[in-house]
């Protein structure tokens, strides 16, 4: 079972935009030596979708590899159809992934019904030798996953897992109602972990972890702890910083941030913009107000 | 300051569909055994926007005067042109409600940016003797009140507070993160309550509160008492009934179910369709679930 | 059967925010000299939803008394409940409308399914002695009213067209070719006048023509000569101020262009804002643009 | 310049879901007898998203080698970063296509700010031998490009139009009364072809093509004679059948529709499923409306 915090791995890029490996290596040092029960490659945060296919299984066998010890790494395993997430799995599998972490299919809209998309994860589902998370992430696919569906699926032994970042606190502890105590609801953003935890998530997977990642793994211990008014008040305090490197400013901010905090950032890929200077400013002061930085 | 438990009540009608005071009067008398803080007249489920000008200060004064004495009493005085609420706050004052309850106008959508919005409660406040609460309700006003708009909002002294029905537990987050202690904010629908008074609301007003308004302020007792793992089963069993009176089948669903649980429900105004003999069902079997019968 | 364009008149105020009788009078008067085939009173640019009762009343029966002997009088009768609605028609009816023009009930969002909307204007057209015309809106109201329900409310003989505001072509074209040739489909913007007349509308309702009345009803002579060509260019050169005065600025816009154009504007009702002086620019500059002022 | 009708192919599997190219060429044969101005190939209809890298390239050399003399090619080449972009056009550019035919990136939607697009297309349109033609299709991407991008785009030199499937005629006015003669402004789907030729359109990019395209270029063709009237008729009888196979049920519709007119349709790959036996009725009886079939 999926059970703590996990962090969206970034992908550093070099100044031709190649995918720069010595930095990435020193982000998994990093990393490693947080608090953090695992990580994901290629998430949102990695640029999954502006990779090309030879890419993206460099990186996740790179980082399969080089991998802290005690941290699971989850992949992003995300395609329009399932021929490619077939072609893809039997690929990756063998340097064994502890779980894919799939979105539902959105080019074709008006197709992805609740009957197509419940057919595609399992099948999916089926065709895999490794455990699949669901993501959930209506605000980049334009198409939510509503808890009748989750649950739905959450019945197929080998789905595991949803990571919730529809930000829908009742459609998450909807989830929660309806699922087994064996499937693992993620909360997909800080921005609402105490909410999540407190109606019954088993973790999280935030972009946030590549930052503070310490700060964040808190606010669950508090929790486990029954802290609940102490974890309060950090909640709070991390609101404005995840907004700015979520759905604020995105993947040019996490990158800034990570920079400030001692981590390769670095630019996106185009045609992710970089940071004007009044964003940084924006950036430097929420992690000054979230006690990050002095 | 406003803090607890407040239930929007309905308005009974007759089969003529004019307004039935003595079922008004019955519900009063059962709500005033409940522990709830306080009753809001002419809300979302009072058929506020249903009523004729007579009748809606009919509805106000009638339960201004029948009211159970220790609940306060929130009256809806929401309104399109600041003429119009004006004239009904003049005409409103002299019963002293405990605060008037006020949506942003919303019907010219291009024209409601946030300095109009600023600008409107900003004169509202100004005018009126009586507190004024905010009222955010985007899935029925197609309207937003940002955290921005909020906070520089409860600056204004007589601006005491906003019962937010978006469902956005982080925009939630970050209003009580932006606002003083005496500003109360209000969770507007049962299915978030747990969520909400963990990241520090005061209180809340539910529609569920018709039906089981015992159940409701239970886990605000709870949470009070620290017992933030108690409170999430009472939380995640409210869920599915809740659904059903607010976002689901709303009003109609709403004074079935009171009519189930030996309050005065009865059909709403038209166009609002009494329900269909599976609607019936749905509603029994949710309070079902729910424990609320048997 | 009603053809031809029309023009939503505007509600203008005095200092007080009063009805100003006379500079509607001197609009009345104005308007009767250009080609339009009618006038609405209480529609969106009458700012209906910010009048009180009596207000509505009073600027109907005036507008009805004076209104240019050779056009049309049609009156906006939309409320929110089936009950108001028939308390309008009862108290408008003896003044003799030439139509209603009445908007599907929508705060109640989740309870107004297309059954229900069915319903609802199959009861007004049951009721009412004067004939209806749907009036569909979704910027404004939140909700569209699909090709397939206007088809079958087309059935009735008392409703006898549509103002077709969602600015959508392919709907427009839909209801055309499911209703028959004695259902009158009419634009509800300038924007697509010429799109809405080459696929078959009868004609429009249109804010423009408080502004520019002779050049928009230019298009209609043009299409009824087979004169498509000129008619392009006529059409393309009124979009930008059209824009301006409807989903770009809205009612502001509309007052204070019809003010540079020798009409009484003035502001509207709070809390829509007057002008910036940077607005009043966009304005004068589009009027300029499309050669309506020099 | 481009004008006239164009058709976005599909691309057909075997049971295997490999890429059938015996059937492909059979449709480019039966295709290449119509009145088409030319064909896309990897567009939407082509199920671009669902293909691998290799395939893509396969697809793409395969019909511009086979293509028919008369018509022209232009290839779908929608990544979701510049550094993907390039390197499809690197590869695809010695086989010499008509044109190249982009949707915005639009995985990262809070990103992808009007200047971030603007960027990424200049940037294409500097990198690429072969003209760019916009693609705006948010209904897929769930990202509009205003009418402002595109003008502002259009005055690249090697920025040649758009294909606009956004369906909102004013907007498709707005570009076409901003932009020069020599910018090509295509409609996007049958629905709307007779309104975008009557203000100004050069031409369509319809999947209808596939299956009736001499009756979609008898509508330009009716236009250019100036007899709008005769077109209106043959406009409105493509709609239903245009709805289905587009908005309606999309792709998999399109391939049905195209098996009963006697192309090579077939299946699209998973996880779009195939049709009902209900849907096949319906998409039977629009085809039997449209007197396609008898």
């Amino acid at each position: 079972m999926f059970k703590g915090i996990f962090t969206p791995i970034v992908t550093p890029f070099d100044e031709k935009e190649q995918i720069d490996y010595q930095k990435l290596q020193a982000n998994l040092v990093k990393l490693g030596k947080s608090s953090l029960a695992g990580l994901v490659v290629l998430g949102s945060n990695g640029e999954f979708s502006y990779l090309m296919e030879r890419e993206k299984l460099d990186v996740c066998t790179f980082v399969l590899k080089e991998k802290p010890e005690h941290q699971k790494i989850i992949v992003g395993a995300s395609h329009e159809s399932l021929y490619q997430t077939k072609k893809f799995i039997e690929k990756i599998q063998p340097f064994e992934p502890a779980a894919l972490l799939i979105l539902p299919p959105h080019y074709y809209k008006g197709s992805m019904t609740e009957e197509a998309l419940y057919q595609y994860f399992f099948d999916v589902a089926e065709f895999s030798p490794i455990p699949i998370m669901l993501y959930n992430m209506p605000g980049n696919t334009g198409i939510n996953m509503p808890a009748s569906l989750v649950i739905k699926l959450s019945h197929h032994p080998n789905i595991v897992g949803i990571k919730d970042t529809a930000g829908n606190i009742v459609q998450l502890s909807q989830i929660i109602w309806g699922t087994g105590n064996d499937f693992s609801v993620f909360a997909g953003s800080a921005s609402y972990l105490l909410p999540s935890l407190t109606v019954g998530a088993k973790g999280a997977t935030l972009a946030l972890g590549n930052v503070m990642a310490d700060e964040c793994c808190r606010i669950q211990q508090l929790v486990d702890a029954g802290e609940f008014i102490k974890a309060r008040e950090q909640q709070l305090k991390l609101i404005r910083i995840n907004t700015l490197v979520t759905s604020g400013i995105g993947v040019p901010a996490l990158k800034y941030a990570m920079t400030l905090m001692g981590y390769q950032g670095g630019n996106p890929r185009k045609p992710m913009q970089p940071l004007t200077e009044s964003q940084k400013e924006l950036v430097k002061n929420a992690l000054l107000e979230a006690g990050a930085i002095a």
